[in-house]
């Protein structure tokens, strides 16, 4: 049971605050913020340099937290600047030639898109995409279908930015093993939302941000690439950190997934994020995704029944990203309006996920995204305020 | 004329420090700190894009500063995590073929000489290192008679890390212009040393840090890319904000240098590195270099006349760095004791200039770095010290 008042004075703008938007960048709970600044402050009381080696076993412990979130060993961790260079370090050090295949999903996000688009350009690779099933997930049996010797990755969003789908992750882990298919999972709205188990899904790499449902600092992010697949990828680029040179004309790339990073680090923001993991561990993430689906549950009835309003959600059981439009209204006035009601809420341009938004037609979408910490009166009053939207 | 009492009272620290470590990570002034956990607290306050939202002229405005800093334009500046990946993705993005040559020079940084190993590796380009002349600075001349058509690059650090060498970046920039090769600098340890400008030294691509002189946080670098050269560029990797995705299948790259970005970023440290950048320009770069070299002069002066020590610097205008050995004490001891009676300096291992310390046969020196809010009487505490351990 999650002790929602204990949870809301560790969060102190929600006493201001109906904070929906924890898709795009979650509150921060206090234990992140104070470590945060307790190491800026020791970095401006003893230096940077001392301030890393006096906090090294904390430091060193964020690989640990982040291991655990993901049922990972922290020597297949890395730890970036943000979800998308993890993304990138994993995907550019792959090799591909001409006429090899990358799988992706229809709701694939647009950083990652444009990757596999260079690569294809700069190597002859072919980006394919797998068709949703009618619930708008990633159909399974299709891309089971669409296998073949030419296929040397499957990659793909496991929850989209654009709304509440939840990809079937495991279910192509299971084909990506029995094919022995690299497979390299965005799982950047998934962490810190739902129980995120690497064995269970059966990836072979993942990469998420710290600042979404993980409640972390901007500025962070982390990859995990499993062990048997590690030393076979050198990196695009590397420093004396990833390969220390060892000699005149050699380097030496490291064993461990840290032959991803580079040697210099904003490790206050490692250590706020290494107290966002163990914060959400501590609450448990069952939890957390129960309490998460019960509130956009209650949003989506609710949404339901208020004239106008199409929600924009796919997938068989959609996760805490609410997407919606509404009649006669832009979503940027839905957002506007919110906002001055203490009610924080965003927005989805389709750039963001082009496939899906052309599959579907998609103009800009409302995305509300409750966590936890949220309550259902907040659910409500956000359901208030669009009621009283649709009736002017 | 620097007002040393103010300055020092912006830097608390230094009441209870002699921090002489500034080519390491330099102490953080007020102002940077809080930039940073202002920045911080508005992220908990409102959530991290609406806090981005309302800091964007600040933000933007951080642009403005690296560009003033370095006699540059502000869409000719990348911000990055540091000063190795805003190096990185500037070289990784140069082409090279077989035969192709790389000319660096000696005391070049390990953490590009094994991206120029990997590199040579991958393209069957060849590093060239041009030798340094009597004094230990880049021999101008032979780097001249070196250059052929097939030179592609030349890519030197002008302050390298491990002793007081300033190489002659402006003449280097004199040749490279003349025969039209583009010029990559390395000025990780130049910057908030010295005046920077991009236009006398006539380099192509600049790359920095925050941390070391320019007193910015952790985690914080930046590129210089001159326009003419930046539109030719395509980055080795991508995202959605360094080349939009414009149409199903194709990407745009940015017109500006922040095609070398990516979309998600920490903006306290920026924020951060931003006051930094505006607290050195208020001071004036030119009185501090005046400061940092009547203090790494005055400590050179000193050393010289303490037995058993020899000072390691290299070049006709030694900068602030400071290198020396000390006969029967290994560096790490004296770093030690050093820090024992309160004095902050660092070390250097041979691993991080590999060719220099082979070519001079350099065990790890102790490298002891002042900035201009150091103050005479600390630089002699540190000389006390040593010549105490020379006694003992």
């Amino acid at each position: 049971m999650i002790d929602i008042d204990r949870i809301r004075a560790d969060t102190p703008a929600t006493s201001r605050l109906a904070y929906l938007h924890n898709a795009g960048a979650a509150l921060m709970p206090v234990p992140v913020v104070e470590a945060i600044k307790r190491h800026i402050d020791l970095e401006s009381e003893i230096g940077g340099y001392a301030a890393a080696d006096r906090e090294c076993d904390r430091l060193e412990a964020v690989y640990g937290s982040v291991a655990r979130l993901l049922n990972a060993a922290p020597d297949e961790i890395a730890l970036m600047e943000n979800a998308t260079i993890a993304w990138q370090m994993a995907f550019y050090a792959l090799p591909f030639r001409a006429g090899d295949r990358i799988l992706t999903a229809e709701a694939e996000y647009a950083a990652n898109y444009v990757a596999f688009l260079q690569v294809a350009k700069r190597t002859g690779a072919i980006i394919d995409v797998v068709p949703s099933d009618a619930s708008g997930e990633l159909d399974v049996d299709v891309l089971e279908r669409m296998i073949d010797e030419r296929v040397k990755l499957i990659a793909i969003t496991w929850v989209p930015t654009n709304g509440g789908l939840v990809n079937p992750a495991a279910a192509v882990g299971k084909i990506a093993r029995a094919r022995g298919i690299p497979y390299l999972l965005d799982a950047c709205q998934a962490v810190g939302q739902m129980s995120v188990d690497v064995e269970a899904i059966g990836c072979d790499m993942l990469s998420a941000t710290g600042r979404k449902f993980l409640r972390g600092p901007r500025g962070t992010g982390f990859l995990y690439v499993r062990r048997a697949l590690l030393r076979q990828l050198e990196p695009l680029m590397i420093d004396h950190f990833a390969a220390p040179w060892v000699s005149r004309d050699a380097y030496q790339l490291r064993d461990d997934a840290r032959r991803f990073e580079t040697w210099e680090n904003n490790y206050a923001a490692r250590l706020g994020l290494g107290a966002a993991v163990d914060y959400a561990l501590d609450i448990g993430l069952d939890p957390i995704e129960q309490r998460c689906r019960l509130l956009a549950g209650r949003l989506r009835s609710g949404l339901a029944s208020i004239r106008g309003v199409t929600i924009r959600d796919l997938g068989r059981a959609p996760g805490a990203i609410v997407s919606f439009t509404m009649e006669g209204y832009e979503a940027e006035r839905i957002v506007g309006s919110a906002a001055a009601a203490g009610i924080t809420i965003g927005a989805s341009d389709p750039s963001s996920t082009r496939i899906d938004a052309e599959v579907r037609a998609l103009p800009v979408v409302v995305r509300a995204s409750p966590h936890y910490y949220n309550t259902e009166a907040e659910i409500d009053r956000l359901l208030t305020l669009l009621a009283g939207l649709a009736h002017r």
